[in-house]
Parts: C-alpha cells; structure tokens; sequence
C-alpha cells in the first residue's frame, strides 16, 4: 500500500469518525469508523477511547486483517475484531460504522428488527433491518467481540451485504457498512432517522402495516441497481 | 416567459430548497420543492439527488407541463411527474413542496389522517389533513410517480386546495402546496409542527377528542377567507 | 404615563416577544406577550401577524385597557381581548404570554390539567395545572378572544393568580403571567418542561402518583413567601 | 488548604457547573455541582439561584463538612446539606452533580428504577440505577435537604459508589458523583442518555428483557476495574 494511498484512507478516516460525532450519531466515544485497503489489507481504525475532537490522522490505528497493529501509537478500538470479522466475511465493503446512535439503540434493546414501514426506509435498505439473536454466554465469555462479528454474519445470511447495509446486534447497538466509510457513515446517518419513524409509527399505531413488496422493491430499485432512474448519471 | 420572471422563480424555488433543509424539514436528499409560471405554463424544479448546499439557481431544470426539459443540464427530481399532475388539477397553486419531515411521514406511515385537536391546526388547515388510499400495485408497476399525484387528486376530491393545503400519500410522505412556492414551504412547516403535536396528543389520550366545527371554522376564518381580521391588511 | 416609563414597557415587551422566539416557545407567530403600567392602564402588545424578527418597539402597540389604541400603527394581536380580561381580573400581575409552545399544547389538546409529579413543577406552580371548561359554541360565535379570558377567569376561580401563574385553554394553548412580563416568559419556558415532563411520566407509567402535598408545599415555599429561603436575600 | 489547590478545585466547580448548562444538562436554576478536598474537608459549590451564565469563580462559596461558610459573600446551594451527607458517607467520591435533566427526571417522577437494556448502560453503571423510597412527611418537615442525603444512603446499601455513580430520588431528580467533579458531571450525560434509551425502549415493547449478568459484567468490567482493556493504559 503506498504511502499516498494510506494517507486518502486515514483521511476518509478521520473525517467518517469525526461525522459521527458531528451529525450527533455517537456521543462520549460511542462509536467507531474504520476502512480497507482490500489490495493490500490494510485497516485504518479510530483509536479506542479517545474523544473524538482529539482524532487526528496519526493517531489512528492501522492493522492487518488479523489485528496485528502495523503502525500507530495506540491501542485501537476495542470493537476491531467485530470490524475484522465482517471485512473478511463481507468482500464487497470498504468501511464499517459502529454506533450507539439512539433509536437504532432502542429497537436493538428491545430486540426487534426494524420493519419497512415507508418509503423513506425502502429507498436505503432493501427489507427490515435484521436484528442478532441474544449473544449466548459462551460467547460473551470467549472471544466476544470477535463473536460479535459471527453473530452478525450469521444473522445476515444470504442477504447482499450491500443491499442491507445496516444490522442491530441485540442488547447493543448497530453496525453499518458501505462500499466506503463514507456511505456507511451516511447509512448510519439513514438508519437513526429510519429507526426513529418506524419508532413513531408503531407507538401511533402498534398494529401498523407495513408496505408492500411492489412498493418496496419500486423504491429501492428506482435509486439502486441497473435499472435505478433517482439521481445523476454521473453521481451513482 | 421573460429572463426577469424565469430569474425570479428559479430564485424563489432555490430559496424554498434550501430552506427545507435549514428548517430541518429534509435530510439527506429527502425533499423537493417546485414553482409554476402559469402564463408560460413553464415549471422550475429541483434537479434529482442533488443535495441542497450543491444547488444553484443554474442547476435548477425547467420543464414545461409535460415534463419536458426547457432547460438545465441535470435530471429533474425524480417527483416531477407528480408536481405535474397536481399543477394541471389545481389551478389556484403556484407551488409545490414534497417532504419526509419527521412526524407528517409517520402519520403518512401509519395510514391516518391528521385530526384537527386544536386550534393551531384550524388556524392553517380547514378540517382533518388527509391521507391517500394505499397505491395499487398497477399503480406502483406503471407511471408510478404521475400515479401518486392521481392518488392525490382523487383523495382530494371537492377540497378547496387552498384550504387544505396538504396530504398524507400512504406509506410515503407529505405534499403541500399553495399560491407560491415560498407559502408552500410555510405549510410544510406548519404540518410538521401540527402533526407532532397529534402525535402527542393521541399518545397522552387515546380518545382525545376533535375541537367543535365551531371554534375549528372560527379560527380558520379569522386568518383566512373575507372576514379574517388576524394579521395586517396590507400583509394578507 | 412618562414618556420614559413607557419607552421601559416597550422595550421589556419586545424583549419578551423576541424570548418567546429565541427560546423556541413560539414558532411562526404562534405567540404574543403583553405588559400593562397599573398607574396609567396602558397595555403594551405584540402587532397582529408580525413575524418575532420583524418587531421593534417602535410597532408595538399601545392600548388602554378597554383596547382603545393610543399609540402604533398597527393592528394589535387578536389576543389582545383575552389579555385585557386578564389584566382586570387579576390586579397583581403586570405581564402575561401567550404562545402554542409544543407540550403544554398538548396537553390543552388532550384537555387535561397537569399533575404534579415532581418537585420541578412543585418549584415554580402550587397546584396542578388548571385546563379550562371547553368553549360553548355560544362563547366561539359572539366576542370569541374575551370569551377566552372570562373562561380562564372562571377556571381560576379563587386561586392566587402569583402562585397559579399558568392555565391551558381546552383545544387551544397556554397562557402565563407573572409580576412582570419577562417573569411571564420565564414561566412558560418552565410550563413547557414540566409539561414534557409530566407527559413522559405518564408514558412511562399511565398510573404515575402525584406527589405528597408536603413535598410540593415544600419545595414551593422553599422558594416563594414569607419563609423562602432559596437563591439569594437580595434576587427575590 | 493552599490557595493554589482552592483555585484549582473552584475552577473545576466553576466548569462542572456551567456543563451542566452547556449540555443541556440544568434549565434556569435546576442543578448545582460541587466537589470536596478531602485534606481539608473542604467543599465548593454552586451559589443558590444563580444562573449559570453569572457565575465566577469567586462567588462559588466554599464551606466546611457541617455546612459553616468558610469563603463566599452569598447562599450555598439549598441542595448543600444533601452533598455533604453523601460525602460522609462515601469516601472514595470527589464530586457531586445535581440535575433535573430531563428523562433521568422522568424515571424519578414514576419512580422506578432504570434497568439495564443494553450495553451503553452496562458500559457506566453496574447494575440498574437505583431509585429511592418516597420520602415520608416527617422527613421532609424536618431537615429536608439532609434527609434527602440520608435516602439517597440507604437506597445505596452496600453499593461501592463507584461502580453506581448515580441515583434516582423519587419524585424529585437525580444524583450523580465520582472521584471528581468532572467524572460527576461526565456520569450526569451518560444518565441521562441511558435513561431517554430505556424510556424509548420500554414505549417500544413494555416487556422489554434486561441483558444478561454475563454481557452487563463483561461491558463494564472491559472498561472499569482490574481487567480493563478499553480505552488507553495512560487514560485509566
């Protein structure tokens, strides 16, 4: 990896931990960005614990794929081996974003995955945002937040990573990923506000219904995909 | 069509885009507002996807009441087609702004009208702001968007438009209108503000009741109609 | 009146109008705050339909307290009938304030007086919160505005209007007053958060007790009357 | 006590009080924190019934542990005795921080606990945060501000305080501290994010499970105590 190349990915970085903080997506230091140079394996990950006006670009963490810290001073965040475990499992993804943003928070505390109940939601993520299974002890007691990771990519499945770009981990919060930090910042961004509606939509009406299969998929089709229509050509 | 008016309305549909965003009635890319010239039949509209600090008065697209491109070098939002149909069926409005604000979409979310409970909503609003029927899925698989403006007119039905200056469409969002683009905007606020205070007003009683037709009329007309007296004469 | 007496009332009037803005208690023109020089019986008040940026004291108007102006050049608010039975109904306060504020609001909808759930709200009012009898169709038809205030003035009934200095309109909002109008905009900034508070209380808990007489009378007298002995000798 | 560690223990009081402000944590006059030089028994605190926007670091009064005013021209808090109860009573703490902050409030007005649903609690408090009784008449006719301490002490029981950096006072508000007042102050923020989580989450589903001992152990043991792995060695 050259050193202009590294320097972009420190940059892209900083700049996706410090949105978190700016859009109001992690307070204290509730949440993470990190990316992949997927040439040559490279992670660049927030520093674990460090507020985030105190970011820079030296002194992120940079790793391998195995979490063996290839420069920077300090430790990195203590989630890297969820992050490396969907780096590895998903290869179409660039950038992961852990937050503890708040109504996200809220349906992976009460352990419900989040269903599409408009349009809003159907134009970013292509069904309900999935939530985990409750983390066994076992789980919790070995490796768990590598764990975390596997329960993640069981959950997902089948499902086209790029196409649900968010999930819940019950009892936490939520991760999301891009094809870069910054679209996973900006899903995560999607994904507070998506949570939020569908929030209010149930407690106006608990019975509420979701929308149908045609809408949905009109939606999401109309800004993703090879017959999408929303937007510039040239900005896909 | 003159520069001079082409240059005033593509003023005034910038000012109104932006100030979606500035009011925190559109994230992201979630919003659009429009103007008609009615002598020239010309109609000046945001261009698609393109968020709100990129836009310029240049990048705005003007069509005609086909949808035609008259001029700008971008798509126009992906919407137009239902500004369209609701240009031709209301004579009387000048513009037309489409949001997901947040509360106006979870009413739109759970398929209920707005209830008119007090007398902040009568002083905008001549009666319950209304909700769509749910789009069939020939009406999803077709024109979908001039499909939504259909829906819109029929659930308008023999409504005044200028007196309920807005809907619900189903599982979507909010459209609002009236004589310009910029008071198009003011009721896209007004019904943000009004819908979160139903919310709350439901959620603390499930059985609130509906203020009399009475004291509903009576606020409506003293802002609006021939023998209002709120506000200043010269200002109506 | 002196000349310099009145130039004080104007400009603690636009002071107060422009709070009410600043601290989000009145969106729009969803508000009005008024003052009156006992000596004189001139009531200072907000123009009709003026946006907050736009007042100077310069356009407040000027009124006696049969609602005659006496100086300004423009409509005075629709309000200022309610605000003229108040201040003849009530001899010990000289300002009060209108606004829309959201949770208080609210509660007026949902036509329910607010509980005292805690000591935040036994700090500021000795009771709960008084909401008025909904507005016979009579009162809406005939002098509507000072029907509003006579409907406030029976609701108080023999209730202290300095320990009591908030009621909700059934279906409308909230109006609040206090020695002077800025102690009027300093309650409804209060009335507001207690009202939010009591509103999530009861969400949380649909049987949420009051709290024991002792405790409000407590905390209420720590910080009005004869034994208060909050904040300092010199700032009561 | 140095005039030099007295500075320094009124700049943090000055700076821990006006957070409260600055975050949104105290309206008005609601809050008040203060903190203790353990040498000398001395404590600094917030002046009654100033707003936060006129405190300096020289009318901040300082007192002895029985409450006698050693330095200060005005009032000490009225909540001063309530402090010096809780730093009898627990020695390891340096701070202290009452708030009225909104949800940590709530919980308080319905007086009920706030449990544990996820792991942004688990990262701050060891176990669910605990309200106390309701306070009895005799208690609050008497020496209410200590009684209120005295509560607050045998709700705690057993716990080490700083591993439950926070408490509820039923119908009342929150306490929080820690080993300083700027810890104090940091606890007051989590608090009340924790609290606006677990009010949303039980709106969402009134059954809602707490997480397991094995995951609250595991979050808050990886960031507090022996075996800590988050954040930097140099940063505790």
């Amino acid at each position: 990896m050259s050193d202009a190349k590294l320097e972009t990915l420190r940059a892209q970085v900083l700049d996706a931990n410090r949105e978190l903080a700016r859009r109001g997506l992690a307070q204290f230091t509730f949440g993470n960005a990190s990316a992949i140079d997927r040439a040559s394996s490279r992670v660049v990950i927030k520093p674990s614990g460090v507020p985030y006006d105190q970011l820079t670009a030296d002194n992120l963490v940079v790793t391998d794929l195995d979490g063996r810290i290839v420069a920077g001073e300090l430790r990195p965040s203590s989630d890297l081996p969820t992050h490396l475990v969907l780096y590895r499992a998903f290869a179409a993804i660039g950038g992961i974003v852990h937050t503890h943003s708040h109504y996200a928070t809220v349906w992976a505390q009460a352990r419900r995955e989040i269903p599409c109940f408009g349009t809003t939601h159907a134009d970013y993520f292509h069904g309900p945002v999935p939530v985990t299974d409750v983390m066994a002890e076992s789980d919790i007691g070995g490796e768990y937040e590598a764990n975390t990771g596997h329960v993640i990519v069981r959950c997902m499945g089948t499902r086209d990573p790029l196409r649900m770009p968010a999930i819940l981990v019950s009892g936490h919060a939520s991760f999301c990923w891009g094809k870069d930090v910054a679209s996973a910042v900006g899903t995560a961004s999607v994904l507070e506000e998506i949570a939020r509606m569908a929030y209010h939509t149930v407690a106006l009406d608990a019975d509420a219904e979701v929308i149908s299969q045609a809408l949905h998929d009109k939606h999401f089709l109309r800004k993703h995909g090879a017959t999408a229509y929303y937007g510039q050509p040239d900005r896909t």
